[in-house]
């Protein structure tokens, strides 16, 4: 069983990841590597291979399990946290830890194992955030989960270990500390000023201009005025939702274009380059508050993140947001 | 000039650093390398091709910029923050910034190219320490400055970008995010329990003993409860100090020899792997807290940080530190 451990000083948890047990030999030949070429268990004919099929968008003819599927949604076969059991939460000596409940599953976006998200039709990304929706409706019925974290790692330097392209969905007992600091910070100033600090963001880039790289109907992708990474993007809803789960068809769709346009522009731009991007949410608790508002932060993985980072939590961008812009705002797609 | 930004949101600054601006095209080639070979800047005779010294421990007889030195310190070539200049505090519509002021320089630990800096004598590593209290003496006279991070990229996964062993000192105008949150984390454990979270810590491991990996008269070395990272080592002196400028002489001497030999210990049993080391102190205008407790924290870089850990600072660990600790503690070095 996976722990939950509380950092006494930041009270910052971490899971110790028992499923994922690495002894010392196991990092003695340098880095993990994404798989490529062999086998893979997310490629039509290998369904049998993976856990049984949470959900899937099949041909209403097609049984679970067989191909047929254009997304697909199973257990992480080595999931961070289990999804059996109780939190029992307790202390050993002056610190705190509980047992490492949630759930782990993977979103198998295409049976194409070679496309990019970024290559995929409108139509089949809208199709990836409507399982997204539905995945995470289904998860905060479970009373124990506090939140639901949907990521997406591009390429080995990002953390992926299967090329395939799938996403991630972790359902954790806790609400993470990034999480929290953004749903206390936005509180703050909504106390202060009585407005959604991300509504005011949202005001402030249309108006500034030179920073927003793509718009449509309901959603704006723009480089944040503080960015910790070059060519960090974000993409949010140009009228104030504190929750993704509250997206409807017509947003998704328009999501699904700004979305995969502006992977397109990243990829055309930064020759493919790993990536990462989560959803950030509401707490699945906190769902009617009115300064949380969801969005999407895209982050390339140009740049490595050394000692300074680390220690400080002070990041050194070399590339302002503006010129990042301008550069993505300009690439042909 | 390098310019602070502020998120609205988390309140983190960022440092957009114009003096190591990188356009698209400068990241399509992949990851920077650690330069191996050819030139280097840091070996004796190139003193006159980096920016003078600050100050060096070299033999009385010896020129400031000529060889002879032991241990040399000198500004950074691409300073992320600029020594000149006043801080400039301003808005940019709901947004805060301010220039970039601060002071980036480089302690070369050691004429010796190829050395590591687990491999060099106690007495060597006891300089390099020394320094560090010296420089941080003298930079604290400095009222602009809110911090000293003193920290040590090792290997080129780790940052390091010259593979002549050196640390480096960044004097900043503001408390970083992580420091602040440590600082705030422990005064109010402070404030609940009227003792220092770091000394309870200290009690608490050396009583279970199983993350202890190195003890000497004033310090240890151990695995925290709750590492974010497989290996994540700390070590700390045993007696209550918030502020490491305040190590005497006896006190340097013991640090550097558990400081070479956790280095050392790291090195054998994990095939010389990358790694940050950070020195934790007290922000500079509060050192004199009942609750900071100045202290090392070590980071092999073994796994990859991927959008789960970004999206929410919630890390996976997959080796517990009583595992960790335990083949530490065993490797004969």
């Amino acid at each position: 069983m996976p722990q939950l451990r509380k950092d006494p000083v930041s009270n910052r948890w971490v899971i110790i990841s028992t499923n994922r047990s690495k002894k010392p030999t196991d990092f003695m030949d340098g880095y993990d590597h994404e798989k490529k070429g062999g086998f893979c268990p997310f490629c039509y004919g290998n369904e049998s291979k993976t856990a049984g099929e949470i959900t899937a968008i099949r041909p209403s003819c097609s049984a679970p399990n067989t191909p047929g599927w254009e997304v697909r949604v199973i257990p992480n076969n080595f999931p961070v946290l289990m999804v059996e059991g109780e939190l029992n939460r307790r202390g050993d000596g002056m610190y705190d830890m509980m047992d490492g409940i949630g759930a782990h599953e993977v979103i198998i976006e295409t049976p194409e194992h070679d496309k990019n998200l970024a290559d995929l039709p409108y139509e089949q990304v809208q199709k990836i955030i409507w399982i997204y929706k539905q995945r995470s409706q289904d998860l905060k019925n479970d009373s124990r989960f506090e939140y639901l974290l949907i990521f997406r790692n591009h390429g080995a330097a990002a953390g992926a270990t299967i090329s395939h392209p799938h996403s991630q969905l972790i359902a954790t007992p806790i609400i993470p500390k990034r999480v929290f600091e953004e749903y206390s910070g936005a509180k703050q100033y909504f106390e202060y000023k009585e407005r959604c600090v991300f509504c005011d963001v949202i005001r402030q880039e249309m108006k500034d201009a030179k920073r927003v790289i793509l718009e449509n109907k309901h959603f704006i992708a723009f480089a944040p005025f503080a960015p910790r990474f070059p060519f960090e993007t974000w993409i949010i809803p140009k009228v104030h939702s504190a929750d993704f789960m509250a997206i409807n068809e017509e947003q998704s769709f328009e999501l699904a274009k700004i979305l995969k346009d502006t992977l397109l522009k990243i990829k055309g731009a930064l020759n493919d380059p790993p990536y990462n991007y989560i959803i950030h949410t509401a707490p699945l608790r906190k769902t009617d508050g009115l300064f949380s508002h969801w969005h999407i932060e895209i982050i390339p993985k140009l740049t490595k993140v050394a000692g300074f980072e680390w220690g400080s939590g002070f990041y050194i961008n070399p590339t302002t947001p503006e010129e990042a812009a301008k550069f993505l705002k300009e690439v042909e797609i």
